[in-house]
C-alpha cells in the first residue's frame, strides 16, 4: 500500500487531549478502517474495518442462535403506506427517511422508504404468518444495512448507511416478550463487556429517549475517553402497541383472538466506533484480543540473514495450529521500524520481533499493545504462552477502561454539579420523572438522560432540577 | 405453525410435468423458503430459505478467503453523474434502476441509484487508493443486496431486490487479471459441483450476452428439470475498460503510468432457485446434504410410550457430537404421518423413525429423502453409519443430475433441430460468431447463446444459422 504508506510517514495522529475529535478521525483512517464515500454522509468499511465487524458479528449471531432466534431477511423498501400505520414510530422516522421515487424509467404512484427500521415489514409479514398460539414465539433476526438521512455525520458513530443487525420477536404473554427483552440486552452485554472489553451501563430509557413506538426501551452505555456516553445497543419491547396497528392477532389458548407481544433489538457498526474511541491511544487503535482480525503480528528482523524467514515461518505455523490469528509481515520494501508504528496503529495486541539475535539466544522479542511493554519468551513455549497473554491483554483493556469510566462516574445533587460533572464524564442524580427537567437539563448543560440502572438504591430524595420528590436514579451525560 | 399446517392438509404439489412453473411457486411457498413482499417485485426470505443461504455463503466465502480476497462494504447510493462514467455499463443498468430523489424532507440536487451492481463506485475507491504497483492486486468482495427494476419477477430467480457476492478486483497486468477470472469461475464451479450437487457447463458468453462493460464473460450454466438453462454465476474480465473511465492508473515498476485491470464476479440468492429447479421432486424440495441447514430428522414414534423420548434425545446428542446438523422434531401436537410429509417436503435428506417396536428391535429406521426409500440401521451405528449415507446422497444427486442433463445436450446441425432440441434440452451446436445469427436464433426459437465451453473440439464445419465457415462451439437454450 505505497501511496498510504508515503503518507504515513508524513502524517502524525493529534493527541487526544488536543483534539479528541480529530484523534478520531486521524486513526480511522490512518489504520485504514473506513474512509469516505463519493455519497453524502456514507462510508466504504475497508477489509481491516469490515474483519472487526465480521468478528463482532460472529460472536451475536452465535448467542442469537443459541437463544433460539433465526436469520430471514426483509425487503429494503417498504412503502411510504406501510411506514404510516403506526403514528409515534412515523414520527420518529420520516423525518430522515430516503425516498425511492422512480423505478426505471418510471415514476412509482407511492413513494417507497430506504428501510430506516424493519417494524413495520415485520409486523405486515407477522400478521400474516400468525395464526394460533402453537405459531408463536416467532423469533427472527436481520443482519443488514439502514438508511437514515443524517445532517452531519462520522464513520461509525453516524452515517446516513449503517451495518447492523435487527432482532424482531413476536410472543403469547407480556411476561414473554419482558423475558425476551432483557435477555437480549443481557447478551448484548455480555458480548461488549467480555468480547469488545467495553464496560456498558445499562438500564431503561426515559420516555423522551425511548424509540419511537415502543412501550420501553433499555440500552447498553458505553463512555468513550472524552467522558461523553456511547448508546452501544438498545432493546425495546413494543407491548402490542404495533401488533394493534398492523392487526398481528392469534387464536389464544383459550379461543380468543388477541394481539401479540412484540419486541425489537439493534446493534450496529457503531460499536466500532465504541472499541476506537474506549481503548485507543496517541499511537492509534488498541484492539481487544477476542475481536482483533490480526492477534499476533511476527516482524523478521534482518530478514535477509539465514534462519530468520524459517523461523518467522515456522512460529506462525505453530501459533496458527494453536487457534490464534497471525499474520506474518513479509514485506520486503519496508524497514522493521515502519512495520511496529504500523501494526501499532492498527492495534494488533501482539508483536513478535525475530532477528538473528533473537534466535541464537532462542528467544522472540514480545510487544505487548496495550502497555506498550516490551519482554522476551522462550520461541517453544510461544504456542502455550501467547493464548494466556492474549487473555491477560483482554482483560486488561477491559479494566483500564473500567477504572477509568468508574472515576468519572458522579453524583449530582444539584444542577451546578451535573453541569460541571457532564464536561467530562456522567453524572448519577435523582430525578422526578418529569419531561420538562429532562429538557431543561438538556438545555442548560447539553446532557442528555442516558439510562436508569436496575439497581435503584437512591442517592438523594429530590430531583436534581426542580427539587420536588425524586422518583428515579438516572444517569446523565453529553453523548455521541 | 398452526395456520400453515392446516393449509398443507388441504393443498397439495402441483405435478412437475402438468405445470412445472406451477410446481416451482408451490414448493418454494410451502415448503416455507420464501414470501412475497408488500412491495412490487421483492421477496421476504425466510428462516428455512436463509438457512440454505448462510450455507452457501459459508462455502463460498471461505474459499474467497483461501483465495486471498478480503471483505468490504460499500454504499448502497451511487450518485448518478458515478454511474454514467463507462457508457457500456450505463446503457446495460440504466433501465432497471431505482432512484432515489428525496433524503428527509428536501429534494436531491442529483439522483441517487440503489446499486443495481457495485462496479462504479468499485472503481472510485480504487482511484483514490491505488499508487503504484506495490498496491497491487486489491482482492475484495462484498456480500449484500442490489436492486433491479424488474418487470416480470419469481422469487429467487428475478426480483427486484436480491441478495449476493460481488468481487472486484484490480492487478498489475492483464495475465494476472485473466488468472483471476479463470480462478473465481473454477471457485464458482467448485461450490455449485460439490456442494450444491449443480452439474454446471463453464465458457465464455458471447458478446452479445456478456456483462455491460465487460471484456469478456465467463458464466456457469445449470440445467433445470424443464430442460431450460439457469445461469448459476458470473465471472468476468473488464481489461481497462473501468480503469480508464475511472482513472484508475498506477506507477508500473518501469516508472510509468498505467491503467490496471479489472475483474468482477458474482452469485446470488438465484443459487436456491437452481437447487430447487435441479433436485425438487413431486414431494417437494430435495436438498444437498452438503448445505441442507438440516441433515437429519427425528421422529419419534408414540412419543408418548416409555423410553421413547430418550432414545431420540440420545440419538440426537450422538449425531450432533459427530458433526451433523440434526432437527428433533418433538411437536406433539402433529401425527407422525403429518411431520413425515413436512420433512419431506422440506427436503430433509435422512429421517430417523424410531418407536416402540425400532427400540426393542435395537434399530432405526431410516428414510433416504433422495430415494424415497426406507432401510433400518442399528441404533448404536447411527453416529458412525449416517455421515457416510449423507455423502452418498449427496453424490447421487449430483449424478442424478448429471445424467438428466447430459441426456438433454443434442447437437444441432441446423435450425430445424435446434429449435426442437431447445424445447426440453441444450443444443450444442457450431456458431459463425455473428450476433445476427444470435439475434436470429432467438427470435425463431426463444432460445439464447449460453456460453462456449473450453473444450472447443468442433462438431461441424458450419453455422447452425447462416451455413457459413463455424468459428466456435456453443450451448443454446431458452433460460430463466
Amino acid at each position: 500500500m505505497a501511496k498510504q504508506e508515503e503518507k504515513k510517514f508524513v502524517t502524525h495522529i493529534t493527541p487526544r487531549n488536543e483534539d479528541f475529535s480529530q484523534w478520531y478521525t486521524d486513526v480511522i483512517l490512518q489504520s485504514e478502517l473506513v474512509d469516505y464515500a463519493p455519497v453524502r454522509g456514507c462510508m466504504v468499511v475497508r477489509p481491516y474495518g469490515y474483519a472487526i465487524w465480521e468478528r463482532i458479528q460472529q460472536e451475536m449471531d452465535s448467542r442469537f442462535k443459541a437463544t433460539g432466534h433465526q436469520n430471514v431477511y426483509m425487503p429494503m423498501l417498504i412503502p411510504e403506506s406501510l411506514l404510516l400505520k403506526e403514528a409515534e414510530h412515523v414520527e420518529g422516522f420520516a423525518p430522515e427517511v430516503a425516498w425511492v421515487t422512480q423505478g426505471g424509467n418510471e415514476t412509482l404512484t407511492e413513494r417507497l422508504a430506504i428501510r430506516p427500521t424493519s417494524e413495520t415489514i415485520f409486523c405486515a409479514m407477522y400478521s400474516k404468518w400468525v395464526g394460533s398460539w402453537r405459531d408463536l414465539p416467532m423469533k427472527y433476526n436481520q443482519w443488514c444495512s439502514v438508511m437514515r438521512w443524517e445532517k452531519s455525520t462520522r464513520p461509525f458513530l453516524r452515517t446516513s448507511e449503517f451495518l447492523w443487525q435487527e432482532g424482531h420477536t413476536i410472543h403469547e404473554t407480556p411476561e414473554e416478550a419482558q423475558a425476551e427483552t432483557m435477555q437480549m440486552l443481557e447478551v448484548y452485554r455480555e458480548v461488549a463487556e467480555d468480547e469488545l472489553a467495553l464496560p456498558v451501563l445499562v438500564g431503561r430509557k426515559s420516555d423522551k429517549e425511548k424509540f419511537a413506538g415502543a412501550q420501553a426501551t433499555y440500552s447498553m452505555e458505553a463512555m468513550m475517553q472524552d467522558g461523553k456516553a456511547l448508546q452501544a445497543g438498545t432493546s425495546h419491547n413494543f407491548g402490542t402497541n404495533f401488533a394493534e396497528a398492523f392487526n398481528i392477532q392469534f387464536l389464544s389458548r383459550e379461543g380468543k383472538l388477541e394481539h401479540v407481544h412484540e419486541t425489537s433489538w439493534g446493534t450496529s457498526t457503531r460499536l466500532i466506533g465504541a472499541i476506537i474511541m474506549t481503548h485507543g491511544d496517541e499511537r492509534g487503535l488498541r484492539l481487544p484480543p477476542h475481536i482483533a482480525p490480526i492477534q499476533v503480528v511476527i516482524v523478521p528482523v534482518a530478514a535477509h540473514k539465514g534462519g530468520v524467514m524459517e523461523q518467522c515461518d515456522a512460529v506462525a505455523s505453530a501459533l496458527k495450529a494453536a487457534g490464534l490469528r497471525v499474520k506474518m509481515d513479509d514485506r520486503d520494501t519496508l524497514s522493521p521500524g515502519f512495520k511496529f508504528n504500523d501494526w501499532e496503529l492498527k492495534g494488533v495486541p501482539v508483536r513478535l520481533e525475530i532477528g538473528p539475535r533473537d534466535i541464537e539466544n532462542g528467544v522472540a522479542t514480545v510487544f505487548r499493545r496495550d502497555t506498550c511493554e516490551k519482554s522476551t519468551l522462550a520461541l517453544d513455549t510461544l504456542a502455550t504462552e501467547l493464548p494466556a497473554l492474549l487473555e491477560a491483554i483482554q482483560k486488561e483493556l477491559f479494566e483500564q477502561a473500567k477504572r477509568f469510566r468508574d472515576e468519572k462516574i458522579t453524583d449530582a445533587h444539584t444542577l451546578d454539579e451535573l453541569k460541571t460533572i457532564v464536561d467530562g464524564g456522567f453524572a448519577r442524580a435523582m430525578w422526578c420523572g418529569e419531561r420538562a427537567c429532562e429538557d431543561q437539563i438538556k438545555e442548560l448543560t447539553n446532557a442528555s438522560s442516558r439510562n436508569m440502572p436496575f439497581d435503584q438504591t437512591p442517592i438523594g430524595d429530590t430531583c436534581v432540577c426542580c427539587g420536588k420528590p425524586a422518583q428515579k436514579l438516572i444517569y446523565f451525560a453529553k453523548a455521541y
